[in-house]
Formats: C-alpha cells, structure tokens, sequence
C-alpha cells in the first residue's frame, strides 16, 4: 500500500496504533481504505481480529515496514489504519463549537471527551487547525471514528442552522460561574483558541459562563476546560439514567 | 552557559519557553540558575522585565544560540531558564496523588490544573515519570514553579503521612459517582496510570469514586479526569469565596 507523508489535501489520513485503527474497524469500517501491520507486530489476538474484519468487509491487509518510517515518529506504532476522509454534517442536538483551534493534539483530546460524555457533534469555526491530521485522530483515540464534525464558514452560519440550540461561550470573564449555570438542552457549549480564548463579542451571545480558577494560572488548558463543562452539561443526563 | 541535553539524574532541569521562564522568575526566582535567551528573541517588554528580574536577583543571564539548538525541538522557543531541581515536601491539606503516571505531558497537564483550583500539592508514587522532565515544566506552563510534588516509596507511606486525609481513589468501577459524592475536606484525589488505572486493591480504600462516561470510549484522558475531579471537589469553596 502506497502511503505519503500526510498533507491537509489528501483525501485519506491515517490511523496510528492498534487501539485507533480497532476503533475504526468496529465503528466505520466503510472508511477504511485500508490496513498494515508491521513486521514485528506480534500480538497474536489483535492480529486476528484485524484479519477477521477485513476479511469480512474487504479491507486491504498488508504487512510492510515502509509506512512506519514514512508515518510515524517515536511512538510505538505497529498498525496503521488508511482512512477516507469523509464530510460530515452536526445534527440537531446538544454540541460542542470550537472556534479557531490550532492544537491538533487538543482537538483530537476534545473529541475523546465529546464521545465519552455522548455529545457526537461538534462545530468548527475557523481558522482552525485540520481535525483530520493524523495527531488529532490519535491523540482522540479513535473517538473520531464516533464524532461529527463539520466546519462553517462563520458562527453566525451555525447559529442560523441551529436557532435554538442555547448558547454557553466561556470566557474568562463569562457572566456566571459555571457551577450556577443551568446549562438547558439543547446546548451549545462554545470554546475559544487556546493562546486568545474567545472574541470579545461573545459576551453578548447567550449566556457567557467562567470556569473560575485562581490567579495562579492565566487559564485552563482548552481540552480540561471544555472537558469539565462537558462533565458539568451531562452529568444530570447521566444521573438521570442511573 | 553550558547546556546539555536533560537526563534524569542532573541537578538542573530547562524551561522553555519565555512564559514558562517567566513564571519561574517571579514565583521562584531563588530556583533560577540562568536564563539564556534567543539572538532572535525581539519582544523588547519580556526582555526588558527578564533583565530587571535578573538584575535584581544576580541570574546570569546570556545572549547565544546553541543552546537552543540542544533543548528546544520543533516549538518556537526563544527563552530558557536553567532550573535548579529542588525536593520538596507535601505540606498538610489537600492533595492530588499521582500513582504510576507514565506521561511527562500529562503530569505537566495536571499541575496545571492542580494550580488553577488551589491544590498546591501532589504526591507521587513509583515507579513515575520524572516530575522535573523539561516536558512537564512546559506542559505545566510553569506551574510547577507553584505546586510541591513529593515522592513516596509506596502509597502506604503517603497515606500514614496523613492519616487524617480523606481518600478518594478515582476508578472505572468506583462505587459512587462524582456528582453524588461529598468530597470532604482534607481530600486527597488518587489517580492510577494512564493505561492500566488504579490496582483493584485501591477499590478498598477510602471511597472510590467513578466519572461516568458512555460506552463509546474506554476511559478519559488523565488529566481530564484530574481536572474534572479537581473542579467538582473545590467548587464550593471557589463559591464560599465569591
């Protein structure tokens, strides 16, 4: 299998690890174009799940040591997973809106914890970094086979598809601290870039809310914060279910 | 100043990074041993407060740029303080404890945090990653010129230190789930390795508490777990504040 090293044009990316490529191969494996396994890829186990997978959907399987070297760096990496990238559309519901992030390893953090709190959408507003680099898929540990993402040209434009989603930026100033916030479905929960946070103008959309911490830091690392007021919008539904 | 490459067993350690340096010289300057900064380091404001700071304090402080051709990798480094490693000693209270963290991105993660919501020290048990690796002071945005981080030989050690703390080992099968659970004070929050978890034997052991999440991912990230841990166990002490 021919791999290259990854550019924001292809139409393919690439899963690094076992653990990322099982996720798309039991999740989408109508995405994988394909799947290869490193000579000295020994577990036995894992080896044979991956074969019985894409036997049974007719996924490539090669065993070739070349895509390592081109692909991947240090880690301990003996599969990799080619994947078509595909277009995807945020459905009605509670979401996650990332406007401008520029961490590959973030992104892909944010969507581990998107899918483990059972938000599946998240909106993108550029600039914004390519959530499809293969650093976003590892660092999401394969939660990016479970997530929708979709990027709009403006926020104005997502907010017009979804009128009445109730808007939560956090901002370091946000008007109520997030523990006396009701946050009311369907949520929007709006995250700014890591180095500048959220324009100034948010503070005029919806209802802004602070995750308060002390002067200590300037701020939350982007992934904790958004994870925490994941933890904090959900955690009613969880309870509710129990 | 001469540099060499960060082993484990030096005196020193490197921040890198001017915002990280910068933490180091108004918090802990008396831990500065020099500061070297880039040729090409042109913010006048940081290099003028740098060289006040050094002034006043006696660093050494030098213009060269080897150095950063030995420390710095891919980032866009142009200032580093050369670190004096110093022990320190968890002071009673509340406390994170760290038992058999493996990633050096995580732990700086997690100081982070621990500093944004007040808890100022973290205990570690072994085996650990090197709490003074350059990729923990940066990933830490130099907060770990703000928190005290121990090493304890087992956690019984840790625990007979503070026998009066109440424990709360954070487990996938906890018996009580975080927003149920009154976190009381002195806490101490315990966190296993990132891929294996606390050893079941912690499931006996104060009370063991799970941060529910869907199906869809095996666990939360570390230091998302930390943080969502820290801001649900301190969140009525920021409001008593407000």
């Amino acid at each position: 299998m021919k791999v290259t090293r990854y550019k924001k044009e292809d139409n393919v990316t690439y899963a690094l690890g076992a653990t990322v490529v099982m996720e798309y191969l039991n999740n989408r494996p109508d995405l994988v174009a394909g799947v290869i396994l490193h000579p000295k890829f020994s577990s036995e186990e894992t080896i044979g799940k991956i074969n019985t997978i894409c036997k049974d959907k007719n996924i490539a399987l090669e065993t070739e040591e070349k895509p390592f070297n081109i692909l991947s760096q240090k880690e301990n990496c003996f599969v990799i997973g080619v994947i078509k990238k595909q277009k995807a559309e945020v459905k009605p519901g509670n979401h996650v809106v990332l406007v401008n992030p520029s961490n590959a390893g973030n992104m892909g953090t944010i969507m581990r914890s998107c899918a483990g709190f059972g938000i599946t959408d998240i909106a993108v507003v550029p600039p914004a970094v390519d959530h499809f680099d293969p650093k976003t898929v590892r660092a999401s540990m394969g939660a990016s086979a479970r997530v929708n993402i979709e990027v709009f040209e403006t926020f104005d434009d997502y907010r017009s598809r979804f009128p009445d989603n109730n808007i939560y930026p956090f901002m370091l100033d946000g008007s109520t601290l997030l523990q006396d916030t009701d946050i009311n479905e369907p949520f929007s929960l709006v995250f700014g870039n890591e180095a500048t946070g959220l324009p100034s103008e948010y503070s005029k959309i919806g209802q802004p809310v602070r995750i308060e911490h002390t002067s200590n830091i300037d701020s939350l690392n982007l992934p904790i914060a958004a994870s925490i007021a994941l933890y904090a919008s959900t955690k009613k539904i969880f309870s509710k279910k129990a």
